[in-house]
């Protein structure tokens, strides 16, 4: 198998971003990673996205590789849900590592503001089951709220302690000039945010965000394009049933722990090994179970542990530096281009925000509720 | 680059299928691929689909692969518009070729009787520009009559030369028991037929088409799970502008050009090798484009071949014996997956239709007007 190294990240500002048509934000991120890899240009594309068909347009790399200026690469779309940008990137590096190509750009995008947000919302629920789950009327924040009665009852989890996670990632983000929602909040804040799905409120979900992340893989040949190549050592993708109701145990994610499993194996690494990790919280709960199924803390333990103030800088792992889909926001087909863009500056140490260093960093992004999850581990 | 073969396929009866859900008629083609590759499962699955958006429903790779009984396997979803399949296809090779994996399931998947016609139809036209050109009301049929309006007028080609492909596919069709429509008609038929877009009448024209095709792709250590494996010796893609207006050429799909000498190259063979290929016939005109591109024909000149008698069965190479996009059905997504499927079996000798037999096939997926291309060549 060829090794694929990160030479060039591109990123735009998270947001509601109705100044910019959705071809020119992800012309934005791509040249700019194409420029951060000394203006090489791809031999071919994979566009992560979910929901361009709310704006009546699919066939995205055609349309995006024509107005980047790439008109006569190959590509297509890779959908996975809200892990599209996950899935993107497996395709992306496979397209390398199997020798088709030697430079393949990687480019999430999402426009979530193009439409009213009820319609938004149902879309984002495109990722549930439509025969047995939407039918009945219950949305993407209903579903997770199940999960978080469950996981809270069951593991004797305090609301306080789901509560932490959100000021954690505001704290976070207040300093990445990328992020949606540059502000501190208080405890506070969450515990009197409206409730949108009891027990879910406001403050444990991500904001609606639009955004484009670009990525340039490329193989051993091309690694010198930048000087701080970072190599991608392990990827890992799971499927799980969108469907709850037929999955074993409503508190876990089993997807996301095979996908930790197999990322590991193929990178020959621990969990120990991890300095830095990007983490896929669109919700507290998504947040606390994520955090187990990968093995940063054990089963029900995870909002006890932040709680008491880990994961911030400081401890080992730092988790989501960025401010994470709570704060730094979540374009759905974008987001898991931003983690792993994110994690590659965090050991290159060009992160514009806070800055954590390390040699081994870990993104997952995860597609429904767990249903689709892609975990990737980088090395310096 | 490690060699990927084809060890299994499935198809389902292309048609009006409100007899049976999504979910199940892709498990119904993927059950019967595992079952040609000797009940092997699969360790990932990619799925070929483009409007499953219609009835609601993204996520398809973590849907599906549950409800075929394969939950946990990785996955997602290619859309790359009409050229979803090859997309697909592309990707699933990738996938073994990087040594990723040893066997993955590549199915294509589409329903477009789920919703009414109209919805369906503006649908469709999402492999169109948005904003450049599906904002002015023109349709996908629209777009492809300015096509062959141009391509008629500029080398001399008749209405009647162009209705000689529809007869021809027809006449193939009626051999096929997956095809759509098993019926022969005349040169009257196609040329009393209503006009959908002129000069396009509707006999130019594929149908709305549901289906589910599936391929089981494995690397050299598994190509003993079918007694007859066929090799894919070759695979190419390329993209071009969905935006007609910004084409230099009108009459031709450079993409088309393109991912022909690519996958042509990759498989050392020629143009002259070919001895049956299964091409993109959404619309006659882009049949005749189609086959030009490929090499089958000089440019303008495809119509006047076919009709004096070219492509059919005893001549070389014999064009889509399955009776192609016109008269097997187009069920979107799916299709690429089709046509692969159909040339590997005419390699093996087992099509249930008109039999060509060979030793080397072609297969060409189209999405858009010829905007997002995908070749693939067969060597038993």
């Amino acid at each position: 198998m060829r090794d694929v190294f990160i030479v060039g990240v591109g990123l735009t500002e998270v947001g509601k971003r109705v100044d910019i048509a959705l071809r020119d934000l992800a012309a934005e991120a791509m040249v700019k990673a194409m420029e951060d890899a000394g203006n090489e240009k791809p031999e071919a594309i994979v566009v992560g996205n979910m929901l361009s068909s709310l704006v009546e347009q699919e066939n995205l790399a055609a349309l995006i590789a024509d107005h980047a200026g790439l008109r006569g690469v190959s590509g297509f779309k890779a959908e996975g849900a809200c892990g599209s940008g996950g899935a993107a990137l497996l395709a992306g590096y496979s397209l390398i590592s199997s020798g088709l190509f030697n430079k393949v750009l990687v480019v999430g995008i999402e426009k979530l503001h193009e439409r009213p947000t009820p319609d938004t919302a149902r879309g984002l629920a495109y990722a549930a089951d439509a025969d047995y789950e939407l039918i009945y009327g219950i949305s993407f924040a209903g579903l997770n709220a199940l999960v978080m009665r469950y996981y809270m009852n069951k593991h004797g989890v305090t609301r306080e302690e789901m509560a932490h996670w959100a000021v954690m990632m505001h704290e976070n983000a207040y300093h990445n000039p990328y992020a949606q929602l540059r502000k501190k909040i208080t405890l506070e804040t969450v515990m009197n945010s409206p409730v949108i799905a009891d027990p879910v409120r406001l403050f444990d979900s991500c904001p609606l965000s639009d955004g484009a992340a670009a990525i340039m893989l490329v193989s051993e040949k091309y690694r010198k394009l930048n000087d701080t190549p970072v190599r991608v050592a392990g990827i890992g993708n799971a499927l799980d049933s969108p469907d709850l109701s037929s999955r074993f145990e409503l508190d876990r994610f089993i997807a996301a722990k095979l996908s930790t499993e197999r990322a590991l194996k193929m990178a020959n690494a621990s969990i120990n090994d991890i300095d830095v990790a990007e983490i896929h919280d669109a919700y507290s709960i998504v947040a606390a179970i994520s955090v187990e199924e990968i093995g940063f803390a054990a089963r029900g333990k995870a909002p006890k542990l932040w709680a008491e103030g880990r994961f911030r800088l400081g401890d080992r792992p730092v988790l989501n530096p960025s401010g994470g889909l709570k704060a730094r926001g979540h374009p759905v087909g974008a987001t898991g281009v931003y983690q792993v863009a994110e994690v590659a500056m965090q050991l290159r140490g060009d992160f514009p925000g806070l800055k954590v260093g390390g040699e081994v960093g870990l993104a997952q992004n995860i597609g429904g509720v767990g249903s689709n999850v892609t975990t990737i581990i980088l090395r310096r």
